[in-house]
């Protein structure tokens, strides 16, 4: 059996975690969690090379330079530079037509958190072994809490080390969620995906015949400097862009679900972030020079000045450059909405 | 009748406004409501040449630069500049030195904010009226809330124009402080007073014979510099410090005090001073570039960096240099036990 390919996703700019992430510095670049930034920890979580083949990137021209920036040059890796964002469904069939038919692809979003990495591995272990059979393979994230922002994930009946997938469910409201939560058989749709290269483009023919024919042709024309691989800009602009979700994983009858257990977090808004981060018996964060009074579930993040707090609870603090967030964690939610996070 | 002789005090330093006061910037000759400084508004307020004549400034070697600073050339004020902080007892003691007996004496803080000048000069006209007949007159601020951080007079037999004081009260607990508020014959000592020059020497000479004898000889043997006056640093240094209300008011048989609704605050912490601001209909106080979403009853004053807030309630943020500040109302109260404050 071949090595898994890790296949990873640098879509979006992500203002949510604005003023840290602006669109010269986006999320996956950004060392939110630790060290590493989020894109090297996706790279290192799938790096153990007894398991894992080299990686293709798949990423905006405005991402290639952090990239190679966060990349060492002696990785061997392919960079597929997409010539216009067109969602999911057209990045992955890329990296899939630049696979042989029978490899196994793992797709990864670079900006999420894994909190246990063996864990981790061991669900692409799992999603693998069903790729193999013919199954296109989705992460089911253990729901831990009612989220209402995630799309869910209801198992069907038992595989070997996995499920049928019964039904992709839209974010739902929170009654639903917590429903869900109840029920126990739903799971998080987390955005990571394990198939074949081959079953994945013959679903999408199947089901997107257009972007299927688009895709190969800006294969086929695009051209190839190093590392990085240009597909054909005219060919791949043309495509509607979709999700993944939407145009291949809701219309296949080989949809599979893989359990993973495994501290995720899309570390969608500030509230997230400080959710998966480690906090003292308070429930206190804080990075840079930051003082806490009587402090409960505070958040500090501060790229230079001192920060006082006094009396806070459930608060998020962020300075970043010319720039001071200061939000409820209700209220990260519309973070996103800032005039700042717009650019103004 | 004279005119009413302000004397403006500049004592302390203030670390309850930090990081806006900082020992390098005492409160008074910052400006937190409006354009001018409290400084700037107390000489203001007391201005008026058909009622004042010009005024004493008493105040430390520290803050003569500013007092330089925001006092116009021309103004034909004498600056008496402390040997030594010793409280108000002998700072109001050296500017009654510097009078004839029969000046009135306006004694203002200069670090307080009155909403009202009209009051406040209706209020000092009637002051004077007792004071000239011999009284020792203390402003009886009107109380408007069950505050525990003042101290409060209790209104005796009436006076025409004012009250005899029955009482002074030391800062109650919460339970007395509604009490007082209920019972209605209870007022705020705010530190104005009015009373003659040679009354209030009298007086000190009988309660506090060595204070007196100090202050005196320390006139006596000071030098004047242009509009600055030094009295001897010997002589005042071995004062033993102590306020006008225990060296004095508590004392003569001759206190009384005038009421006074004049929109008054002593800007005490940053919860006072977000009260005593015009707010927007949802309480909100913005100065500075700022954005608020979802905000009620929030102030924030940034002297640069954009604030962002989001879904806050209660809440002062304050960006200053290289410190930001984040506090609840009620953790305004801590400010200055936070290591920044205390120059850490």
């Amino acid at each position: 059996m071949g090595k898994i390919v890790p296949v990873v996703l640098c879509g979006g700019s992500g203002t949510r975690l604005w003023p840290l992430s602006r669109p010269s510095r986006p999320k996956p670049f950004l060392a939110l969690i630790g060290e590493n930034t989020l894109f090297e920890a996706t790279l290192e979580r799938a790096s153990d090379p007894t398991k894992f083949a080299p990686p293709i990137i798949v990423a905006g021209a405005a991402h290639i330079e952090h990239i190679q920036g966060q990349l060492s040059e002696a990785a061997d890796a392919e960079i597929i530079v997409e010539p216009a964002a067109r969602n999911t469904a057209p990045a992955i069939a890329l990296a899939a037509a630049r696979l042989p038919a029978d490899a196994v692809m793992l797709v990864c979003p670079s900006d999420h958190h894994i909190a246990d990495t063996d864990a981790f591995v061991e669900a692409a272990g799992q999603a693998s072994k069903l790729a193999q059979q013919g199954f296109l393979v989705a992460f089911g994230i253990d729901a831990t809490s009612p989220e209402t922002g995630y799309g869910y994930l209801r198992q069907g009946a038992p595989l070997g080390g996995g499920y049928r997938i019964a039904q992709f469910v839209e974010k739902p409201d929170l009654a639903r969620a917590e429903a869900f939560l109840a029920a126990g058989d739903y799971c998080w749709n987390g955005g990571l995906f394990a198939f074949r290269a081959g079953d994945f483009l013959a679903e999408l023919a199947e089901h997107r015949p257009a972007m299927h024919a688009a895709v190969l042709a800006a294969t086929e024309r695009g051209t190839s400097d190093g590392r990085l691989f240009h597909p054909d800009g005219a060919e791949f602009d043309a495509i509607q862009g979709e999700s993944v979700d939407y145009a291949v994983m809701e219309n296949t009858d080989q949809a599979a679900m893989v359990p993973a257990a495994m501290g995720w977090s899309d570390i969608g808004n500030w509230q997230a972030l400080h959710e998966a981060q480690n906090t003292d018996g308070d429930g206190n964060a804080a990075s840079g020079r930051a003082e806490l009074m009587d402090c409960t579930n505070v958040m500090v993040r501060s790229d230079g000045p001192r920060v006082s707090a006094v009396g806070l609870e459930n608060i998020v603090i962020v300075v970043e450059g010319d720039e001071v967030l200061v939000t409820t964690h209700a209220g990260a939610q519309l973070v996103g909405k800032l005039k700042g996070a717009s650019g103004k």
